[in-house]
């Protein structure tokens, strides 16, 4: 479609609530609504109904979606109009009757500055919608419109599944309000075949059923592994793996990268590998299956949404929808251990090509072994290195705590899989530098032997938490790598503009930490070399209370040392692929 | 400014921050806040102090802004950044210190989405900022820079007025996050003079000074008043008006068209003669003064956004910026009678040339004729007419409920200036259709005589709301302008795209009233020509209970109507001026 921004916006919506399995709409005339009622009544598939009170609108929709068992999408103009609503979804919360309401709204420029039929719509039926979201204005870029799609998917699906109930997609629109409904129909006409598509799975044995479809109709499989999955779920996801020859990326928050279980088919090394063009290219997957949360891995990220295959499932717990790729096809809500135990019995008589498996294990074998060469070569002080050493050292059984920021980048690119137990932690809910000493204080309290990586402007951030160590007989071994500021932001497009660089990001801290350190009670060290290094942290393990080691890195030359070394394995790489 | 949307947006809004006063910025270093930081740091008229904890940085503005009775501006990154600035906000706001917080956030597609170090900011802070908007994403368009330079004035002006306290101002910035640092620079040095307009007002005699010197250095000031206008307040505003000869142009609702105290300076027909482009530039003002809520008339809207003087103040009782032009460029938080009345004590020496005036008259009473006559050549039933006919019978002290989409508008162009005091009260907070009768109602238990006038779509919307006039013997009579459907749509872009549009729009309702208003115990009466009308009218006046006196219209014929008249009265304005 090579039309306006409102055009294909608003079709890409109404195609999303379709696909999804949307068959009636009731609508209430007005003028903001225009472009949506006339895109929705020009969809042969939709039955339209129009209902001029907007509270009777809403008991008519929801007498159809009792009816049918399915929801059913709202349409009215921004508002009293959306008010209006409020009593039918209040019925069709506590009811549990999945209903889509759909609100337009002025553009933000008219928001709130006494602009007429404006009222405030956003979380306007508050907590009675299971779902809000204010969607951004439209644009016809091809990320706009694979986030409207997902919205009205996920709006569908958020309805009718988990307790069924209400969802709210509020729409701020601009004039002209008038689409192309010539380009519209041509639109829907050309996305018949895909519409039909729809998925009428409800049940988790359908759900089981439906993935190993999918895993019949594919050919080269991938697991992708994040945060958050239950040490049972990863025992399951690594035997089906196993067992029918799929690669999986481990994340090392992932449970499944430092742990007894692991196997061939566990990746470790893709953050580096998958930077490699040709390689990404030839290890493009025809269905992904994502469990737990988003992958630490930036370069991932890249690659799934460089090559998005055309079923792409993520197993998650809730309906969070966490794919900020915008690339997933469908989420089935289960514990993976649950679902990963009932494929296992059921997908007996599948297997996949070894070519596949090996491909994988070919580049990861390379890669990792490079790196363990690039840092066995290192002598000076290193941020990569400190993972590797620190991987040695610890005993099994113990728990890495990781800072935000650059330190948790490291442990992505340097912790080898290995069947020593490790726990690997980190506060990954909103990726702060806040608090991280203070949550590793609480971790320690359930191990053997804790260690804390940690940047100096995160350690800075919580040097109040230590003293907590001090007041409730912890022990910590706290790395800190210091590199007197923040080491990422050299790494960003601000690095290469040197004006206020370091004012306003490079932030050199110039702080004496062993005072600090002192000041609550912990013992501190600064290690010169290795040597140093190995010595202070075997003794932390035998020393109460907090040890805290420290590292100078220099920002510069650490961005210099990352750089190289990637390039380097990208040679050798593509080497590899000339031979 | 030729630059690409990120820069000139995000340099108009610092350029904002600086013109109403600001003078420190405390940042504290992130990837997502660049832009913000960035050019803040390019500004040379302020300063800028770093600090890495936002916890600290949040106190050390408070400090500052405490020790300086003036705003601060805050700037934090996305994610848990802006939670650590809480404690000092919850702490400015019981102790009235004026900050403005800036937090950056992730763009609409990664919110909500698992994408890493995104947070819901917003309304993040509650009830504790004053003031909360999450900014449009970067634009270059004239409206989006006006708007973002509003929202920066916004946020100083509300932080620092009113009850001083936090305001809070949450910023979707997509990547590329480097804005153009040299042409940053060079929209800072040409706009260098403006900044220093800066107004140091506080207090309410500093605002009674503020526009007295407006009015001094003005030639050719405009009065705008709205609704939401205490009677006491239009008399201090006619009365300032006409002792300084300044044109006022009187909305229906606004205690000041059709009132005793009615004089040469009100306007009532600007609606129609301001949609000649010729008269609209002859009569461009150079200062506005607007009092009360938005008018009702587009053309005025229209009006205003055109020729937006350099100096354009509202008048009103809260913070609320009611201005959906964007080009208001100052608040007065003052009650209107307070304001009039001190500046006519304070004015005497000014006087205004009644060329201005005149040039004002002179067009009012040619439109204001021709309207008249118009109507008075009118002898079949017509929208416009009835508004003539009901100002005419209504009695002294009555009420005019008018209902909204057209019978606001017919009011707005038909209702001639008058010293026969007519009440007119419409719902203008959200302008919607619903609830009309019952507000009418409601407004009727304080009139002897009232009179609801309403479109069939919205009678229809709250028929229900008749019961109550049975219920509690209350008087009201009712003139129902049935077109069948919803005629305001028939003036809109839609009417053109015939397809779905009766089904979508038109909505024909096919009620028979008469049986509805018998069910709820009213007179039902149809009016087939004038003198029925007029003998229904004031028979109505005489009965106790609900009468509804039935109009029957054609909406494809009304907006012919319309615009042929206005067609004419252009044409005839057009002669005038080439005389």
């Amino acid at each position: 479609m090579t039309s306006d921004a409102l055009t294909s916006y608003v079709a890409t919506f109404v195609d999303g609530l379709v696909s999804s399995g949307i068959a009636d709409v009731v609508i209430s005339p007005g003028s903001r609504s225009t472009p949506l009622a006339l895109t929705m009544a020009e969809c042969d598939e939709l039955n339209v109904y129009t209902n001029i009170d907007e509270r009777s609108a809403a008991f008519f929709a929801l007498g159809i979606a009792k009816a049918k068992q399915h929801p059913v999408v709202l349409l009215c103009t921004s508002g009293t109009a959306a008010a209006n609503y409020f009593p039918a979804i209040v019925e069709a919360h506590y009811s549990r009757v999945p209903l889509v309401v759909v609100t337009a709204d002025r553009p933000h420029e008219l928001r709130e500055v006494g602009a007429p039929q404006a009222i405030d719509q956003v979380n306007l039926y508050g907590k009675y919608a299971k779902w809000f979201v204010d969607v951004a204005i439209p644009e016809s870029s091809v990320e706009a419109l694979r986030y409207i799609k997902q919205v009205a998917k996920r709006a569908v699906h958020v309805a009718e599944r988990g307790g069924q109930g209400v969802t709210h997609v509020n729409f701020p629109l601009r004039e002209p309000l008038l689409p192309n409904l010539a380009e519209v129909h041509n639109f829907f006409e050309e996305r018949r075949e895909e519409r039909k598509k729809v998925s009428e799975r409800i049940g988790s044995q359908a759900d089981v059923a439906y993935v190993e479809q999918l895993l019949e109709r594919a050919e080269k499989p991938l697991f992708i592994c994040g945060q958050q999955i239950s040490k049972e779920g990863s025992r399951e996801i690594v035997a089906l793996a196993d067992m029918l020859n799929i690669p999986i990326l481990a994340d090392p928050l992932s449970n499944i990268r430092t742990n007894k279980l692991v196997q061939g088919v566990v990746m470790d090394s893709y953050d580096t590998f998958l930077k490699n063009e040709r390689v990404a290219e030839e290890l493009a997957p025809d269905l992904i299956v994502r469990f737990g949360g988003m992958p630490v891995s930036k370069t991932t990220l890249k690659f799934i949404t460089n090559y998005a295959p055309e079923n792409f499932i993520m197993v998650d717990h809730t309906l969070d929808w966490r794919d900020p790729t915008g690339t997933i096809t469908d989420v089935i809500v289960s514990h993976e251990e649950f679902l990963c135990r009932s494929l296992r019995e059921q997908c007996e008589n599948i297997t996949f090509s070894k070519n596949w498996l090996s491909k994988w294990m070919n580049v990861q074998n390379i890669t990792s072994d490079l790196l363990q060469q690039a840092m066995d070569n290192t002598e000076e002080l290193d941020e990569g290195k400190v993972v590797v050493e620190l991987q040695k050292a610890l005993p099994e059984q113990s728990l890495l705590f990781v800072g935000n920021s650059m330190p948790i980048r490291d442990v992505d690119t340097f912790l080898r899989k290995s069947s020593k137990s490790l726990d690997v932690l980190a506060n990954r809910g909103a990726n702060g530098i806040d608090g991280v000493v203070s949550a590793a204080l609480g971790a320690s309290t359930t191990y053997h032997h804790s260690v804390l990586l940690i940047g100096d402007v995160s350690f800075y951030h919580d040097l109040n938490g230590l003293l907590a160590a001090h007041l409730n007989g912890l022990n910590l071994t706290v790395v800190l790598v210091n590199n007197d500021g923040g080491g990422i932001f050299s790494f960003l497009p601000q690095a290469k503009e040197e004006k206020h660089f370091e004012l306003l990001f490079g932030t050199p801290l110039g702080i004496d930490f062993s005072n600090a350190v002192k000041a609550y009670h912990g013992s501190f060290h600064k290690a010169s070399n290795w040597a140093d290094f190995r010595h202070y942290l075997e003794e932390s393990f035998r020393t109460k209370g907090v040890t805290v080691i420290e590292i100078e890195t220099v920002r510069t030359k650490n961005v210099e040392t990352h750089r190289s070394m990637w390039k380097d394995i990208e040679d050798v790489l593509n080497e590899e692929k000339e031979k």
